[in-house]
């Protein structure tokens, strides 16, 4: 064998996550280890809340990090919330709406699918029809941020229908936290799930949710057991819930743990607002950019999120080729279509510290570099202007 | 809100898990993150998978961490090998034996309970009885090292058995790996899976798991979907499983396992046999200490785990009043007791970077001292030199 220790390259991550991780982050996480139950840490336990209930706009008093990445954010609401036979109304509009059947499936619940292109908004017009046809439908759940796609869709909207039927509502904001507005309490959503890896600029591997009072009545109050000991909100609570009474569940991701919360403090120093402005300003001046080179967005534009740009790949240019040359000559990671547009997109993130004007003109110069040298009919000599023009606000 | 950045206090780990963690491993963790698809990332993985097939001296090539603590590795084992109808004999003799029977529940099992007393190994003959009286029972799970009480099972014997009686086995040795022997490959363990946090002398929040062939097999041929996805190793071997041609499950913890293939190359680096040689040296210095003092262990000696020593706190003694004074005075945690030990014993973690001369003499110096200020009835003036001596192998 005789393997030994690991340094990674220095890349500069613009794809659909993990973004790049602001070194502070890096070092928080690497200060010494102490025990999941010491008070001292139960006490960062505690600001991490406060502090996710910031990031996610709520005064839910169950918001907390699950000590898993974004999927397993996922399966938690659905194993949480879905009872076998309940009748769950799934948006679906790119890749994350296809896993939430899985899941709600595997969680012995009925998937009832409203089904919207790739690469736009959840139309609320179908779910609207579909919670009339199916009245017996106990949940909604849909995309807030289609991270395959770019897409972001109304859900303030989507969950005041699913109100007016009397459904709770589970929306995935893996990609949106942090970016773009997310506002819990305002637009009354009952259960959500993120990341760490996005527009917090953390590393992976932790996935916040909050669940509105209406959602946590009906987690304890289910007729069976959560199928998942491990993502069972009723012995979670027990430890993230409890004061200075809490008991051991499981052990916590200790440095995991000091990494996201020293991302929330970053979110804290700079303001969420302007966290979510510098993400539009920063996406205008990629768009910029990308336009200038004639690439095409997938999304229109009325429907697109800042953080995520996903545009086609010219015509007779070679999508793996283009990416590891990125990789190899820029040390410059752009993300590869997912799903349906595997092979025929790029997906291109600027996500909490990636989303700076640094990551924009090295994206826009080694694309347009790399496109030219391999013949791609792409304009150049006019991009960088264009978005040296839009990040100086003209 | 104004809450700033986290920074801890620097403890000596002492207690059931997590164990000190060594500074190249902080360090580890703290490099720069890249993606989780990076072909740099993919070979690392594959280190990782050779690494820990050393750890658990395993050909097997389903060998990977789970993305998430040990429980969710335990939850790994049993969602995956369990289906509804099936009935499973559980040996418990502490703690994890009891979460053992909720994931078999939860799984739609059948748990057919073999109790043994806590702080006792499992009985290999109320094993084979139990195996006779249930010919249709399919699996048989055990905890080799239980974390609750310090004892250790054999589990070579019992892994026998079970195969005479044709049942796969499920084996916890989150405790065990890499501070005391654990020999899949010989002993013929089905499935296994550990934690980062202990012997591994890691961060917690990964969860090394293996299974052997006729384990994969049983998970690849399964009348229905594991009712996690995100724990489903027929996905997850997509992205672990699948060399160069690697498709996304979830996002790996990167910086996680950058810290986990650190200490894997550590323990490389030491030998396993050195390093299970230092665990028995170390408990045997700091039993002479306890021992010395007055204390006495929970477990017979035959049945001990050298890296998790429960000794029984002395009459009138303030159980949390020690442990609150030797972290406040000597920022030294050691563990409470669990379940039906809580408030009896406490339980003395020599696990990993934590099995080091300087922490045992600090662990008999700081507990001589607060116990006799307290008042106890204890031997003073003694235990330092008997653990010395020790040290010394005297």
């Amino acid at each position: 064998m005789a393997i030994s220790s690991f340094n990674p390259p220095v890349r500069t991550l613009m794809g659909p996550g993990p973004s790049d991780v602001h070194p502070r982050i890096l070092e928080a996480m690497s200060r010494p280890t102490i025990g999941h139950l010491d008070p001292v840490f139960v006490h960062m336990m505690e600001e991490v809340k406060e502090l996710l209930q910031y990031a996610f706009q709520t005064r839910n008093q169950l918001t907390l990090p699950v000590s898993a990445p974004g999927s397993a954010g996922m399966e938690t609401c659905f194993a949480n919330l879905v009872e076998p036979g309940d009748k769950v109304i799934v948006c679906q509009n790119g890749v994350f709406g296809g896993r939430m059947k899985e899941n709600v499936e595997r969680c012995g619940g009925e998937a009832v699918m409203v089904q919207d292109p790739w690469g736009r908004a959840v139309d609320p017009q179908k779910l609207e029809d579909a919670l009339k046809a199916n009245p017996d439908a106990k949940l909604v759940a849909f995309v807030h941020a289609e991270t395959s796609t770019g897409a972001q869709s109304d859900a303030r909207a989507l969950v005041e229908l699913a109100h007016q039927h009397d459904c709770l509502t589970i929306v995935d904001a893996v990609t949106s936290l942090g970016g773009t507005p997310v506002r819990v309490d305002d637009w009354g959503i009952d259960a959500i799930y993120s990341g760490t890896q996005k527009c917090l600029s953390c590393t992976p591997g932790l996935s916040p949710v909050s669940f509105s009072d209406a959602a946590a009545d009906k987690i304890k109050n289910r007729s069976r057991k959560v199928q998942s000991w491990f993502l069972d909100m009723n012995l979670v609570i027990g430890y993230w819930g409890g004061g200075a009474k809490r008991t051991y569940h499981h052990t916590a991701p200790i440095n995991a743990l000091y990494g996201l919360h020293e991302s929330l403090v970053m979110l804290q120093e700079e303001g969420i607002e302007n966290a979510w402005a510098r993400h539009a300003h920063n996406h205008n001046a990629l768009k910029a950019g990308l336009e200038a080179l004639g690439l095409t967005f997938v999304v229109p534009e009325t429907e697109r999120l800042p953080q995520l740009n996903a545009v086609t790949i010219p015509e007779g240019v070679d999508d793996a080729a283009v990416r590891t040359r990125l990789l190899k000559e820029f040390n410059l990671e752009i993300g590869a279509g997912l799903g349906d547009l595997a092979g025929k997109v790029w997906r291109i993130g600027l996500m909490g510290h990636a989303s700076r004007a640094e990551n924009i003109v090295l994206c826009i110069a080694a694309l347009e570099a790399v496109l030219a040298d391999m013949g791609a009919s792409i304009n150049t000599g006019v991009a960088l202007g264009a978005a040296q023009k839009a990040l100086a606000g003209k």
